[in-house]
């Protein structure tokens, strides 16, 4: 594996949740392979899950991590070529990036989408300039669109529980929240379970919230949340504002929470959310709180995830 | 010790104390205690001392440390049980502290009192918390009524100094400062040295300064200064806002901050302070500039405390 | 080596050079030399090269790092001796840097002028206030007027390619920015440059930029930039302000940004900048990113200019 920004760069998704469920088992297996190599972890916005996560993961394999907070450093990097720079813009990706991979082996990037421009978020401008002139691997922790090293997290989790289903019933379901939240998790999570291929995959959401069909093609897309979680095996919650009316909450009907009662067709499902989660307005208490959360699991294989998306980029380096 | 909380989680404060002087003779002796370990240094609020120190006592027992300065990240944390979380609290400690727990084998914690609200400073709601829901060992980084490593610091300094005095004579003197101070290091050494119970223990503060007496009790409690200082061995010197009117400034009285002229029944008395002072409004330049002074040393002993703590917390896990 | 604050503290540029030039192709030669020793590295304002390039430097020596960003800490250090401290200054140089020497065997320090007291900013109060009071080596970081890690880095590059010319042609030219920016960059380079004493040095700036002839004195001054650039092997672009009206922009003579045009008596001439560079306002895009530019070997040089500095300061500690 060169980079890790979506799940086109992995070959055998199956390989990689083994590697996963491998190093979830043995996390100091492979100290010595990352010895000597450099990883930085540049966050444009906060983060401590994935942060930490990753942080741990490199460790594990012996990668040192230098963690950069960008944001707060006002590192405001200019993307247009050919620009003059008499604005807030200090610095040209063209003149960074480089730079950045002369010191690091890897480099781990946080992004975030603005939600007002639909077409700059999704041309993921800053971390196609950043691949195209660090000229070393690169993982997304996290861009504009996607989320894939939570995905490959949640498709380990998926995998632990699934209790020899042959073909489990995964449904993603929108929830409601209390502001503007990005597709990235959504988008991902449709893009892997579709490419992965081994589940009957159903997407819920209220008319207006149908994501891009880039990631959603192949699943079973549903308006009614109730026929969409009958008997179904896994759950995942989460919220999204409008792809069309891009970046906007077109709807916050709190009928979506999800709860016991929501349930009430899908006696074995279990519930996912990849946090934070605000209680009692995306999902009730009782649900995270009772046996069918698998949201700590699912956290906690963030760190494997990482881990075995990093072993596999070290080998190839 | 499964926890580090106050002196009430220590069964031998001597122990304790040998074992901080033996590490700082000898500071990589157990370099290996914490290999594959990691602890999370989570802050609420922005810490120096308190930081280097415990971060450095963690890498010599070969403790990986990842530092969360989670006042920045905007990381607000819910810690009422059933809140509807539609305000600006972003998770509830009841979904992160589980996963503190999976990523971390031990969290420090800093966090601090609004000291507005008596009550809820005075619960520690949130240490509480975050130990039921982490499941694994937790060292206070400073609470909001306690800083028990700070204590542990300043029981080694007095240790070193007491020059084989079977009971110094140790005061804990109220001082001026220019803004509301939490009553945590007032609080935590009277606790310590009330439980020690190997010296003669005098507090003395202005009328309205009187500090809890759930900390207090044991030790002799004195409004004149001048009497209280009288062959003092050592005077630690701090700041505190009143506990009764909580929170307030209820008197400025630039007298007593302590200078050599104080000391002038107290030939030998050592002066000790935990840093950061104001210099001629807490205590006079001719003091922190002379051989009384142990300030320095007090601040370099947080090293040898936090490394006793964390080495006995290793121990039992 | 006992600091590095600048040329004046080094015994031998060649050798340093020759250092450098070593660990680039030798990273983990000297893994050892820093094994249990500590560096605190101390940004009172915003870094990203000099962080990333001190930190893996001191990492490839074995040394642990521990980053205090004390500008966003709030940790206002007071200077003045005798001050009483009822103001914002929340600590004394005189009591911090004592205990900052007792955490750390080395500190490295970044400061920066305020470029409207030009005493102020010259007497690098607070660099020679932590040498003084924490007896450990310091290593400036860039200070209020000199960068000399920058500068051995530009050194380290010019010796790479200078292709055995005997004594190449080096000028430094003003350029302009949409901003004041300290002198630090250009001094230091004249500093060094000067006491290298092996090429022909130019400097090269309208009238009003003259900078401090404490660094410049030896080199060739002249207001003709044309003049100047003729013929040159080596042309380092940097803005500044001005020295004699301090801190004040005079001058924004867009004609100055330098061009193919402007090398066109120097057909051989490489182009150096520290970055970040503002495109098309000092340099333009052809240069940068055409043949002649050296801006990304030299920002990786910082790497092996700091790590053949700390390692000879292991060396005498």
């Amino acid at each position: 594996m060169k980079k890790f920004t979506s799940v086109n760069d992995v070959l055998d998704i199956n390989y990689l949740i083994d590697r996963a469920v491998y190093y979830k088992s043995n996390p100091f297996a492979d100290s010595v392979l990352g010895q000597n190599k450099r990883m930085g972890l540049l966050f444009l916005n906060p983060s401590l899950r994935t942060r930490i996560s990753t942080q741990i993961a490199a460790r594990n394999l012996g990668i040192e991590v230098i963690v950069l907070n960008i944001d707060k450093e006002g590192w405001n990097l200019e993307l247009n070529e050919g620009a003059i720079m008499n604005g807030t813009k200090v610095e040209h990706i063209k003149d960074a990036a480089p730079l950045l991979g002369a010191y690091f082996d890897i480099i781990g990037m946080r992004t975030f989408p603005g939600l007002s421009n639909k077409e700059e978020d999704y041309n993921e401008l800053l971390l196609s300039q950043l691949m195209r002139h660090s000229g070393i691997p690169i993982v997304s922790l996290e861009s504009s669109t996607l989320h894939p090293l939570q995905s490959l997290a949640d498709l380990v989790t998926i995998w632990e529980n699934h209790n020899k289903i042959t073909r489990p019933k995964i449904v993603l379901t929108w929830a409601p929240h209390i502001k503007a939240i990005p597709h990235c998790v959504a988008n991902s999570f449709a893009q892997w379970i579709n490419k992965w291929d081994n589940a009957d995959f159903v997407i819920t959401h209220p008319a207006g919230y149908e994501l891009s069909e880039q990631f959603t093609e192949g699943a079973n897309i549903m308006h009614s949340q109730k026929e969409a979680l009958a008997a179904a095996d896994f759950v995942y919650v989460k919220n999204w504002s409008s792809y069309t009316d891009y970046g906007k909450v077109c709807c916050e009907d709190s009928s979506w929470m999800l709860t016991e009662q929501h349930l009430a067709d899908a006696p074995d499902a279990k519930v996912m959310h990849c946090l934070p989660v605000r209680r009692n307005i995306e999902l009730s208490d009782e649900i995270l709180d009772g046996k069918r959360s698998l949201v700590t699991q699912q956290g906690a294989n963030r760190v494997w995830a990482a881990q075995a998306v990093l072993a596999e980029i070290l080998k190839m380096s």
